[in-house]
């Protein structure tokens, strides 16, 4: 989510304090049926999404919902005998007004057009009360999640931890010993949940000749998956490349790859690869009602930093079964203590020291701990959040999931994006709202 | 399935016809867990399956059961409300002898054991009487068919003929102007679905470096899909480029791309994609277990003459389907003209001109058309084959399916392989025996 460079750049763009110089919110260009991508056999030339172009606009509309046919994956499975109800008290939300730019309003219709949403999907009391796919998505559609990947590998990482299986103290290097030359080798696990590491690593997503852009060549991101730039294409290659920059601990500094050396220790710890571990740890409990899946690197492993692709519904059935410690349709699914540790604030002072221009911690709270971020709000409100507009936002107080999917053109989102701007207030409106009624 | 060179030098293995040197069939390698294959993390460097091992022994054991994990696919998606029964009554076949080279006999177990089984599964009238997976198979694993997949789309194809959407005598052009001028522009789709179409074009499984492994790279089926010949990587591009040889119409030729014409048509006739059509025309209204998925090109296209992958029991349902003049549970899936037309027999003289060795059409009346093998023998036997071990065979007079998975080392076997010389005569004498009980 967060880089140095692109938070300073957002200070232009911190929409709680510009007006909106014009009228109206532009709508993005039309879905899929609209401008043709991949339609027709064959498409033509231009309008034809291939695996280097996954991550650019506007080829991301179709991509984020069609990761599989562009890359490798491994399946997470459903348990089809047990699927969990999802109950529905549909209201009409779409004409519901919020507070977003400087003394302006917009409908959540309006904001959910602007912002390249795919679907939309809101829990009130465990109940569905609004539900809208876009953009030509399905509710059985699973759609790149990006970060929110993370939130789900340090859920099951704080599971270990309850379970005596992983000891949050101790290094990295003694569960993963490859790493143990590397920026990880000392860092405590807890360190790593929390982003505390100190690595050299920048993660801008807009400079794909960067860090971020090595790592995304592991996964073929950006091109072929035997790399661009000869690097490795294995991502138990490539970690073991990462520099110590400083001491561990003292700053929160958003590094993706921290995710997937959890991933790896929970792999050592459980046998089992980061699909298998979803699957038997979170997915079959859940009673998900659709399979989800993981994006893999070219040796087969999977993205656990923001490979995940799930239907909304199942997203929603997570982020209600955080909200009601652990358990879910009878089942307690995390221990209570793994969701009520979630729920807890973050430390505001370790988050802003890299980031003290963070447009966010001042007026919204954000902060982040154990792969997720915390708003330190009155709602006590947490989420998992993905680039390019992927949230499941949960808010304790209000009895609140939202699940938002979007393709926008921007992974953090510019002056024309609402992603990272209106949207929190929109969905704190939107709380708001629901407990009035 | 059939190449001249290859056929010729299957002459020297006519299993039939040759004694067995060594007093036992020997077992293969053991399965992924045995050999190691993908296993931990990282896998050692020697037991990693890449993209272009996908179809090298012994990697190709996991491969087969593991593509979506190595390529681009396209989900068939099954009706989760409707997942049609298949009754059981198991009965103990393994030890069942059947006679398979000069005066010997196996037993059905060390068959599938020699012969590199992944799964092995038999319907009597219309009942699971024997099912077992092997090297690591779980009921719910998709495998790929290879071949098999032709006779899907050719029943598709038949489909739409039946309903009048596709008109058999037309020529190709017709409905794909753009492969007017190619192989097979002026050929009908009657020659395209019993490929009799004359084309430039050897099929020789074991030369990558031939008209098949150009094939093969338009899907990365031997290394990175941005293609190693800089060939195309389209299966749209590549098609036009093939050219004519003769006259069509007069000899049986096997060309795996007739099928990629058939699935061209199919997605001009119906607007919809391979996978997309094989779900709303087939896979839905059969009532299958599991979702299927289909490898795609680098430009999002399917492999429709060799690509999908499926779970056994949804295969068998499919033979059974046919059997039952396209009725399954209740529902009419195919037309009973279509089913019927699947069943006749083949042309003898038509299949025998290009492959006069062809070491089963003698003994076993091996012939082919409307994408489907004809056994043109006492019991009307059909079936789906697929290279490396893949059949559906359906035995009208003994009501019995037998659905084979395989991960052989050869394409079409060889003198220690089983699959295309014993396996005939064990499905045989199978439905010989089931006819007793």
């Amino acid at each position: 989510m967060a880089t140095r460079s692109t938070w300073q750049s957002l200070r232009l763009a911190i929409a709680l304090l510009l007006p909106v110089s014009t009228g109206v919110f532009a709508s993005p260009e039309p879905g899929p049926t609209g401008h043709g991508l991949m339609q027709g056999f064959p498409p033509i030339a231009e309008q034809r999404v291939k695996r280097e172009t996954t991550m650019i606009a506007p080829f991301n509309r179709w991509a984020f919902q069609h990761i599989r046919e562009l890359h490798p994956t491994r399946v997470v499975l459903r348990d089809a005998a047990r699927v969990s109800p999802l109950a529905s008290d549909l209201r009409d939300l779409g004409g519901f007004s919020a507070p977003v730019r400087e003394g302006r309003v917009a409908t959540l219709e309006q904001l959910l057009d602007a912002s390249h949403t795919d679907a939309f999907l809101v829990l009130h009391r465990g109940r569905i009360v609004y539900e809208r796919y876009l953009n030509g998505m399905q509710p059985y559609t699973p759609h790149l999640m990006f970060s929110c990947t993370k939130s789900f590998v340090g859920t099951m990482m704080l599971m270990l931890i309850e379970q005596g299986r992983v000891d949050a103290a101790k290094p990295v290097s003694h569960y993963v010993p490859e790493l143990a030359r590397s920026a990880f080798g000392e860092a405590s696990v807890q360190q790593v949940l929390d982003m505390t590491t100190s690595i050299r690593f920048e993660e801008v997503y807009a400079d794909h000749d960067s860090d971020w852009g090595r790592y995304g060549d592991v996964f073929g991101m950006y091109g072929a998956t035997t790399g661009n730039r000869k690097g490795p294409t294995s991502i138990f290659d490539y970690l073991p490349t990462l520099e110590r920059e400083g001491a561990h601990g003292r700053a929160f500094h958003y590094v993706t790859p921290n995710t997937d050396v959890l991933g790896w220790i929970l792999s050592r710890v459980t046998g089992l690869s980061v699909a298998a571990a979803l699957e038997t740890m979170l997915w079959q409990p859940l009673g998900a009602e659709h399979d989800g899946y993981i994006w893999l690197d070219a040796g087969g492993r999977e993205m656990a930093g923001a490979g995940l692709n799930i239907a909304p519904r199942d997203a929603a059935r997570f982020g209600q079964m955080i909200l009601e410690q652990g358990r879910f349709d009878g089942r307690q699914v995390v221990p209570a203590a793994v969701a009520a540790r979630i729920l807890r604030p973050g430390n505001a002072e370790i988050f802003t020291k890299l980031y003290p221009d963070d447009p966010w911690y001042g007026p919204i709270g954000h902060s982040y701990h154990d792969q997720w971020w915390s708003f330190n709000n009155a709602h006590d409100t947490v989420s998992a959040i993905g680039i390019h507009g992927q949230y499941i936002w949960l808010d304790p107080v209000a009895q609140m999931v939202v699940v938002k999917v979007s393709s926008s053109p921007d992974a953090e989102g510019g002056a024309n994006d609402l992603n990272d701007s209106d949207l929190p207030l929109l969905y704190h409106a939107l709380a708001e709202h629901l407990m009035r009624q």
